[in-house]
């Protein structure tokens, strides 16, 4: 399809970004050209819009970014066979390079060569975005364009929580941004018996409120190891879901977790951490995960059935919506904290 | 404790069961004494009651049945430490030898040598029963007397249901006698994104419903496999509860569930099963499980707190009180079919 | 490349096979071409070979049948770019769709739409085979070519007997077939304490005590069960792994599972088979698995690692090797159950 | 049984230990006497022997201290039922309270409240020690008595090695100590494809060798991350076993596993570690289990079996014996790091 649409564009190797027109992408023999309908904005586009030390060193301007996405399929390249002309769809960010021992056992989502896109190619801020099918997945057709657009970090939260037992369980989120609202959503659905939420900022405890916490800890002004101990009979609790990044927090998190209990982390703590492996780890008998991406595909069909059956709402966390051209306003309200989902319509 | 009380007797080889006055049971060293606040009719009772062949093979009268209850300890013997007079408890019917490879092992739900409370010894439809310390389950204190006496129960379809992943997964329950209709409550509770209830009687269709059953199939007038394909997309199911123990509803079970799935039966059909292994098992790549009786104490725990919690409310299965000398009004509505779970009050 | 080469032909509707020379396969864009340079005879390829029922419902003459090698590339497709000329290869003989829950999910070789490599496409009893890039296996340069080819049925054997713990265990392999021989080495290797195998062929009871096997029992002379029974203290056997497809053998198979055990059928009976479920599945609370080709490319890789470590050592299992011309020497010996796996050199 | 016995006292708060004559201990109505044949020397012994802060904090002086042993009942208590005179055993030495939630769930080698036994209680550096039977581990006949003494070290490796899959995996051992050592046998027991042994001393290193390690690598002449990545084809170690306790040596073992490895931690590092979160845990996707312990009995049951089976043969490890008089001598060699397994005979 030829011809050039409106973009947001990291446009230099510093603060900001600006909305540019663009020609639309070509589309390769295995790709497909999607129509954007609605395009989410992810903390990792708001590093790259701020240029923090990470983005100065991974990402190389100009070039469209974002990654979180739902839209129409125009155009489908020779080799396309799976999808056709308006599919309704989203897309798996992970490019992956299908011949490392983790590709080959299946283990897609920590492929040693990941890209990813909109950090490492052109992303979706954009009219249009030309992707690989293989990385496409299909969306329920009644499925509002908004809350497809963040499955992408939904799954992020249910690789997270559902990557062991919930049901009957106690659960702390550490960390209300998006994904661990999504969490608390998660853990309430899948069973579990307490959902613990604990931040700093009360906007956010009152929305994991929203997403069925059964109890909200401001970190800032109560001791959360002792009000997750006293929360559950003194023993601690069974699982923490660590997705704040504050070596503080995610201390606290080794210090309140039960004997036996699992630790999972999607946070991404910018230094490195110091842990009393001794006490909390060993001694404990706990289990830790680290968890990166969604699982190829398994965790894009869980995230879409949980939505689907209504067994999670997230509306509540989609608080805001702009036009593409206002994506600034986006970027000021996730910087300043006052927001949970903010979702750009091109 | 000297005197005397009232008990439901199973009082000779036929049919039925008598009230009568006898003695309070005396309490072991190990031993408690148990008020009976509230005791509720299990099928394997009404097997009893009605003598049918694996009654006559397997109990022994006089003697008192019954073993589902909830009620508060008013004697405790010598050695037991853990337990007080005025706990509020219910308890596990498995009574284990301890030194099988099983127990060893910390699989007592499945020790070689199991005997069962009510069945092998004296039970519970009683004003008072004499149990072991070590098969108590302390109850939250707020629990009300018939929920709490339905645990034992539920734990059975809380073992069945969560013994593999369901959140954001299709599960069928075939057989929605109170066992069926509480997997019904579980999945939904564990986030199953569909929860497909079975069974040949509407009215037990209709409670399945209220426990959140998405779709209700009369195996009666609809065919069960037919429909549980085109309710996920013709791939089939991915969990199945089989509880009627209908040779017919089992292999059914077998042809709707998807590849990779798995079927938990805990049903005892009476006869053996003919199943298509070859198409059915080895192609499909399923698991079948075998389950029997709660683990012990982790099922009991997740019962527990999943009651607790609110995340699964059975009060729509429990359809009849009645006083203890009632107990023929009960019998007679479990045979009839027309009830969910009957508990009687001494 | 053009040319002709000699193949084993499956030529008509009935009975035999015959060598004839043929084209050389075209390579289209995703597949390469491979120099045969060992094949081995499957079961299956003998039941094609004889013209059984399941044979006449499935293949259609003429076509090169086959589907066990190892081989060297000689020519790639224009879109392959993870193999290149001179790489040695064995591969998976599942042809995938790619976009059923199961792929979707990972679990490829569960794949709604499995078509296999020598039943249903063109195979390997061949100078030259052509196949998809996407199923090569790369071999370790210094494996032998023989025993390269036996990697696929050996992942059946690996699949069977790693699909559960297997370290401190006893293992029964029921059928002693070639993969039930590999999977005896597979137990040992893995550590299991007993290795038990059954047969009613002393000849392949014999290669199986080569396997590693701690006992070895002629199901024609001794009670099977009872000597399960006898060399596990009375309690039965920890895993099954249930090769032969006879009903009887299977019905056995459960009789000798101790409560909690892992019955694993890799075997495919050809009527449907009647099970105690309520005794045998249920009581026992054991987990049972259909197990139907290799995890891809998880098994592969288990494979390719216990062979090359010298883990586990197949060679006693290859009993004869032919040239491609006297595959008629190699199906006489696999009817008569005398040999191990034959491999023919093409 | 009334009289004298010779046992090692830890006498004082201070460096050493004494030989003196005691009673011998009275037994309880749960507990047996068992004459102790043999009982080998832990590090947790030699910390208590040379008075280390962590010792000065936890026993309590004068006491007989020791606990892994093995040896022959003499007498029991009224209420022990499973065990008799002659009985040959050896014993778990945490002692669990029964009620806490890791308790009741069967987690007992967590238990909130366990206590050591020669740590906490008398021990079994003596000629007799009084035990409770429900921490008793029968022992087969036949099995040598310095081997039965080390059967719960070899817990502790069993429990780390095996609490993942390790057939066709590689497999680090950090830390060439008796339990490191017996790791190293344990992997390759059960099917590791590459069993790599790290360590400063080239002694135990040695030792490592004779136990089947498949590259041993003394880390103070070469890279062990990079050592690591060499023998991996570069993607680095499937499974780590940290047993050394070094804070670098622990983080050489998060760098050096690949993407979705396991990293289970036994050692106790002193001092809280540092660890890059993100880079080592998050994005690799890894799975860090903390052990203690052994689960009860479930290890036992692997370890009495591995060890019965010859799948793991212990005896190299086992390299110096004495009389109980001589303690002295295996403690000098402990501190020295110039012996494996000690063994002391009463």
């Amino acid at each position: 399809m030829n011809g050039k649409m409106k973009a947001v564009v990291k446009h230099h190797r510093g603060e900001g970004a600006q909305l540019q027109v663009v020609p639309i992408p070509d589309v390769k023999d295995d790709e497909v050209l999607i129509k954007v309908k609605a395009t989410s904005i992810c903390g990792t586009d708001v590093h790259i819009y701020n240029w923090d030390e990470w983005s100065a060193s991974r990402v190389h301007p100009p070039y469209v970014f974002g990654h979180e996405f739902s839209g129409e399929i125009v155009e489908t390249g020779k080799k396309v066979t799976n999808f056709k002309q308006g599919d309704y769809v989203s897309a798996e960010t992970h490019l992956i390079c299908g011949s490392c021992p983790q590709c080959l056992t299946g283990q897609y989502h920590i492929c040693e060569n990941t890209k990813i896109i909109g950090v490492d190619t052109q992303g979706c801020f954009a009219e249009y975005v030309a992707l690989p099918a293989a990385n496409l997945w299909r969306n329920p057709e009644n499925m509002p364009e908004d809350i497809a657009s963040v499955q992408e970090p939904m799954g992020n939260a249910v690789h997270t929580v559902l990557n062991g037992d919930v049901a009957g369980k106690s659960v702390t989120v550490i960390g209300c941004g998006p994904i661990g609202l999504m969490a608390v959503g998660v853990a309430k659905a899948a069973g579990a018996s307490q959902v613990i939420a604990m931040d700093l900022n009360s906007y956010r405890l009152s929305l994991a409120a929203k997403m069925g916490a059964t109890s909200t800890i401001n970190a800032g002004e109560l001791n959360p190891v002792e009000q997750a101990r006293k929360l559950t009979g003194g023993h601690g609790v069974d699982v923490v879901c660590e997705m704040s990044g504050h070596p503080i927090a995610m201390d606290q998190g080794f210090k309140m977790i039960t004997n036996g209990g699992r630790v999972s982390i999607l946070s991404l703590p910018v230094h490195p951490v110091t842990l009393d492996v001794t006490n909390d780890i060993v001694f404990k008998g706990i289990t830790v995960q680290g968890i990166t991406g969604r699982k190829m595909y398994e965790t894009w069909q869980q995230v879409s059935r949980l939505l689907d059956s209504g067994q999670v709402d997230v509306s509540p966390i989609i608080t805001h919506h702009f036009k593409l051209e206002e994506f600034e306003k986006g970027f000021k309200l996730m910087n300043e904290g006052k927001c949970g989902k903010v979702v750009l319509h091109p």
